[in-house]
Parts: C-alpha cells; sequence; structure tokens
C-alpha cells in the first residue's frame, strides 16, 4: 500500500494511556500506521502505568508450571501483544510497543494521542512540560468537560494550553470492547488547528495548490486544514515542512479502519460536548421509560436533548460550533442513541423510576461503587446553568437536575419542556 | 380560554378517516377545538367507512340483555363517544361527530385533516371533487411516499393537486394508541402555503404588521406563512378574510396538546420523506442488530441512514428540503429512533439474519398476513435509483436492496458503506 513518500520525515505517534480504550485505540493506530507506511513510522509507543499484574489461572496465557508470579504489565503486553489486564483476548499488533516511561515513549512523537482517565490528565501534562517535541499535534479520546460553576473546559483545550501544542478531540458511539473486536461502528475526529491552506490535499498530493485566504491565518504550519479556528490561547510551533502535512485526509487515515468509519470535522467543542451532555440526557430518557410511556416519549426526550446540545454549545462556545457535529456526526446523535439504548445513567435512571427508589441507591446496588457519570454532569451543568441565569433556557437539562433533586416527578417532564407552547 | 374573536367565522374541521390514527388525531383536535373557541368550531366532524359492528362480549360497553347485535360504527361511535372498533377503551370528547356521510362530513369545513390508508386517497379525493369549500386547507396525516420507476410522489401533493388545495403534512415518532392514551410524544406539522406576508402572526395579534417581500407571492392568500414554497401546481383559492389566518401559530393550536407537543415547519416533503424512508434504514439496523454486532454498530447504521434521507430529499426534490427536518424534528430523528427500537421492520430483519432465514418467512410468521412497508420501500426506492443512475449515491439504502435480493450478506454492509472512503 506504501508509496514514494514526497516528505523525508514520516510522524511518529504515541498513545499516552493504554486502559480499556486507550489500548483500544493503539490496535486501530497501529493497524493504520503499518499500513500508511509513507506517513507514519510503523512502530506506536503506548505508555503504560506500570503494575504488577498476575495472570489469572482461566488465562490461556496461564501456564501453572512456569507461572512467573505477579509480572510487570508493560512486559505482559510487549511479550504477549496482548493487554492481559485491560483487554484481554484481543491480539495486538506487534508494532505497538508498551512503554512505562512516560518522557521516553513520546520521544520524538509529532502526534500524541491522549486516552486516559481524565483525573490524570493534569499530572499527565505536567510530566510531559519540556519533554516532546515543540511541533507535537494531539488528539484527545478523553470524553466530558470539566464544568463548574466558573465555567466549562474542555479537556482537549487543558491539555493543549499545558502543552503549548494544538489538541483535537476523537468522539463517537464506540465501546472500547466492541471496537477492539472489530464490530462496525463510526467515530467523528475533530482536528482543526490554525493554520495557512498552502496544504490542502489536491488529488495530485502536491502540496501548495489552490490557496485560499483565511481569516485565521495566525500561524504559518503545515497542518493543511482550510477554514480552521484557533482558541487563540496557544502560539504554536509550525510542522516543519519535512513531515507530510495533517490535513484531514492524512489525520483521517491514521484511525479510519474497515470496522471503524472515521468523519473529520473542525468543530472541537461540538465532538467533546456532545460526549458529555448526552449522559444528562440519557438520565431524562430512562425517568421517562421508567414511566412505561413508550418508545415515542423517549424518542422525544432525546430529540429534545439533542437540540440542548447545541444550543449549550452555541451559547458558550460561540458560534463556530456547528449543529451538525451534533445532529449528524458519531460524537452527537449516534452516541447518544448507544447510551439510550443501553447505557447505564439510561439503565439505572429507568431502574430509579421504576421501582420507586432513589437513583443513588440504585447506582450503590447495580454499579459495584462506580458512580454514574450523568448524575455529576447534571449537577455541575446545573450550577453552571444557575449562576449564568440561563436555567430556564435549558429545560431538559434542569428538569432533569430537579427530578434527581427530588424537586418534581418525571412525569413532569412534557410540561416542563412545554414551558415556552 | 377564548378571547374576543377578531374574525367574524371560525375554522371548521373534518377529519377524513376513522382508524386507528384517525381516531386518535380527531380526538386531539376536538379537544383543541373546544379550548380555542376563538379560532375554530367546536364539532369536529370525522368520516367514518359505514360497517357493521358486533361489540364483543369482554367490553365494557357489552350488556347481554339488551345486546342489540351488529350496528351501525357511526352510532356505536356518537351514542358511547369511543371508537368502539378501532380506538377501544379510549373516550373521545363529546364534539366529535361521526358521520358516514363523506360529502356531508366536508360541508363548509375549512380545513381538512386526511388520516386514511393511502390505498384509499385517490378513491376518497374523487368523491371530493366540487364538494369542498374551495378555500379549504388540508394536512395530511398518512405516513408514506408514493415511489415507482417514474417518481416519488408525496401524498400530501396528490391529495392538494385531486382537490385544487393546499395540503400540508403531519408526521412524527408517534405510535397511535401511546398518542390516545396521552403518553407524551411529539409530532411535526409542515404547512406552509403559498402566501402574502400580510397575515404573519404579531404580539398583538394585528395583522398587516411588518410585511416582507416574498419571492414565492403566487396568491394572495391569509395564510399567515413566512417564506412559504409553492409546489407551483394549484391555483389556491384565497381564504377569505373573515376567518383566521392560518399561520403557524394558528396551526399549532389544532394539534398541540400537553401530551403532544407539535413542532411547525415548513418542509412538506422533508416530513413526508422521513416517515417513509425510515422503514428502509430500520431494516438496515435490525440486519446489524442480528448480527450481534452491538449498540454501536447500529446506530451507525442509523446515523448513515439520516443522511442518506436528506440527500435523498435534496437530490429528487430541490433545496428547499431541509435538513433539519431530518436531523432536528419528530418526523426525522425521532420517528427513526422509535423504529430501530421495537418497530416490525426492525424486528424482523433482526429476526431473519438472528435465525439466517428470509426475511419473507419471517414476515408471514410475524405479521399475521400484513406486509412490511420497509421491504417494499426498499425495493421502489431501489427501482427509482436505478433508473436515475444513483444507486451508488446511496449506499445503505442499496446495500439493504442487497440484502433483501440475497445478492450481499449483513456482515458486508460496513464495506458497502465505505465504498468512498
Amino acid at each position: 500500500m506504501a508509496t514514494l513518500a514526497p516528505n523525508s520525515k514520516k510522524h511518529k505517534v504515541c498513545i499516552v494511556g493504554s486502559g480499556n480504550w486507550g489500548t483500544t485505540i493503539a490496535k486501530v493506530v497501529a493497524e493504520n500506521t503499518a499500513q500508511h507506511a509513507d506517513l507514519f513510522e510503523q512502530e506506536v509507543q503506548m505508555w503504560v502505568f506500570q503494575e504488577q499484574y498476575q495472570i489469572p489461572k482461566d488465562s490461556k496465557h496461564f501456564d501453572e508450571k512456569n507461572d512467573k508470579g505477579p509480572q510487570k504489565l508493560t512486559e505482559l503486553i510487549n511479550g504477549l501483544h496482548e493487554n492481559v489486564k485491560y483487554l484481554p483476548g484481543i491480539p495486538l499488533p506487534k508494532n505497538i510497543v508498551a512503554n512505562p516511561d512516560l518522557v521516553d515513549a513520546v520521544k520524538d512523537a509529532t502526534i500524541l494521542v491522549f486516552n486516559l482517565p481524565h483525573q490524570f490528565i493534569a499530572k499527565t501534562c505536567e510530566q510531559l512540560q519540556g519533554k516532546i517535541v515543540p511541533y507535537a499535534r494531539g488528539i484527545s479520546c478523553i470524553k466530558g468537560v470539566a464544568v463548574s460553576e466558573s465555567g466549562c473546559e474542555l479537556f482537549s483545550d487543558s491539555i493543549g494550553q499545558k502543552l503549548g501544542i494544538y489538541c483535537g478531540a476523537l468522539s463517537g458511539a464506540n465501546i472500547a470492547t466492541e471496537v477492539a473486536q472489530e464490530k462496525f461502528s463510526e467515530t467523528t475526529v475533530a482536528y482543526a488547528p490554525p493554520s495557512q491552506d498552502s496544504q490542502q490535499p489536491t488529488p495530485a498530493g502536491t502540496p501548495g495548490a489552490s490557496p485560499k485566504g483565511s481569516q485565521l491565518d495566525l500561524t504559518k504550519l503545515n497542518d493543511g486544514v482550510k477554514g480552521a479556528k484557533s482558541s487563540g490561547k496557544v502560539n504554536l510551533t509550525p510542522l516543519p515542512s519535512e513531515y507530510p502535512s495533517l490535513h484531514h485526509a492524512n489525520v483521517k487515515k491514521l484511525f479510519h479502519r474497515p470496522y471503524f468509519h472515521v468523519h473529520l470535522v473542525n468543530d472541537v467543542v461540538g465532538v467533546s460536548l456532545g460526549g458529555a451532555l448526552k449522559n444528562i440526557v440519557a438520565l431524562g430518557a430512562g425517568f421517562v421509560d421508567g414511566l412505561g410511556w413508550g418508545d415515542n416519549a423517549k424518542a422525544a426526550v432525546m430529540r429534545v436533548g439533542i437540540m440542548e446540545e447545541v444550543k449549550f454549545g452555541k451559547t458558550f462556545f460561540g458560534d463556530s460550533v456547528q449543529t451538525e457535529t451534533f445532529t449528524e456526526q458519531s460524537c452527537g446523535v449516534a452516541d447518544l442513541i448507544t447510551s439510550c439504548s443501553g447505557g447505564r445513567n439510561f439503565r439505572c435512571a429507568k431502574m430509579s423510576v421504576k421501582e420507586g427508589k432513589p437513583i443513588g441507591e440504585i447506582e450503590e446496588r447495580e454499579l459495584n461503587g462506580q458512580k454514574l457519570q450523568g448524575t455529576s454532569t447534571a449537577y455541575e451543568v446545573n450550577s453552571f446553568l444557575r449562576k449564568v441565569g440561563k436555567e430556564k433556557e435549558f429545560p431538559l437539562f434542569t428538569a432533569v437536575y430537579l427530578i434527581l433533586e427530588g424537586k418534581h416527578k418525571p412525569e413532569e417532564i412534557p410540561a416542563l419542556l412545554n414551558a415556552d407552547a
């Protein structure tokens, strides 16, 4: 598949994180670096938070006679080509190299794919400061946004600012295990660093064709994104011209697989918000479904929810947020559909209404100590909306909060949504 | 609720049809004509195809001692205020009058709500020709479009042309019985007759304010719709100024209920297409779900399906078709979600893959002699697409057809959708 490389250097990729989803994305990316050898170095570094792991007796890798007891997870991954702890049973491409040393893992990497629990972002970025190549580009696969009374911050923006790099986002209707098993799904990648147009992809692959004036030509970069918008907060170091341009078509080649269809957009905010706000909507859908009101009522709540997601984005992040990101992309409507089918927020909300029990009680019983994301997001978003005096403009988000608070009943949802009728 | 009427005449409504969905809409409308007595005559005529009906022994209306045997359905409806045959158990407002005489039912009606099986449209309209008031307006609640090799025709357009009136459309994620039980749902009404703007609703309710030039000011009407588009095929008789203007806010008052939320749009084509094409998408979603590929794969097929619906509308009906009608309205995304949850097309397609049997066999076993709408729509749409040489531009619709034909397997859906990657 490789063609003659027009560039003297290739992109080196590091996956920062190695949980269930991180390892899955490493597999996807490593399959692609092998396939597109003209653009990417084959080897994919995967940073692993080191731990000791004992292969369980029911694993096919367990060898009773030669069992070495607990071993380093990186050594197990590199030896068995399987993340036996976080993605058991899925063979990994041999060009993935698990690395316990964060700084060593990111060395020379021009593309950093962040895929770790959000609470580790700050500390990890601190360790990375000054250790990455200055023209590296990031993609955050971390769902959610940090919402509080004081405002909303995208994880991709936190990463970008902490490291002084551009960071895009990947989100979609993706359950890690299903993607790892190569069951069909789609995802959305938002990638739009401020850029000149001179590196637009052209049919012949020659850079420099059909330049267009960009109003946001803040820096001279080699990212080749048309109409890109910058957060304006970071002074980016240009990607040297020895590297292949990171326009949408090339970014797509890093993630797209026959079983994992990728669509590229410029709207980082929209891609990030969908994956966070959907959890509030899923609670609302669960409440209504718990009442036995049928699929139409549930679909109505979902539809209203998508529209409130759009409004939230446009109200608080400006008009560059695209309605279509929510209504047409995997990260929006499709992710919401999945979450409202069998997701835990939906399920727990439904049980709560059906059994007439507080959702906290259901959460404790069903989630084995884990917490629902939807309830905390609903509270955080409400605290923010109250602060800015906009509770009433988001009747569904507000209704879900009021129901969680016990101030309204699920039966009142239609009336609460109907305030403007 | 009634206010002093600024107009000397009120709208008289007739529901043409009295099945499950027709009777439900009659209930909704009659509740609203009673509530909005300034706009509408309270009495709602409902045309009933006359038949004899024997009240079953398990009905609460059955009186063994005084049983009269089979009776006229209209007399039962008017006596019991219940459509005992087609909507049993639901009390109807007393201002619904069941009428077996079609011509008498539509007498003086300015608003005709069509809600009957599509195969009766032609004959019913023939009987109505010359018998309706010339300035009557129609709303079609009949889902589907007539697609064949020779083209696509909207049912609302057929009605409008046969009667020489404007006809809008109502469609949404609505299961008749659930709406009748006043379970929450939403719907979309498309209503946009060609019109001058002089009757736009204003805060004070005074007509004539803020007129805007309309490029499509074909006739001088009292419908008050801004930016409306005409099919251009009918020369409409203006609605006399004695009647309240039929702008969106007033049309909404005819259908909106606390349990039935209505959104008005201008896009009749989009509203009509969503309800037809969703059945093809539901088959595709069922195929994928039958493979056990999980909710993400299903959501991906649904997302692609919405986008193909949009493309179908824009390609064959022009750019006045609005993407938002499909991606943001109940008639689009919500109706699709409902159909892909428990709809018969989805269920039968899923069983067909799971059991490895042709869908025709499942259809026979599960549907008691009824036919799946999705399969016939998939064949009709494919025959049309082949005729115009655009099969490849609609990879999901085409894939569903090819799978029904046995020429491809459901496992090939990702590859068939990926043709352009």
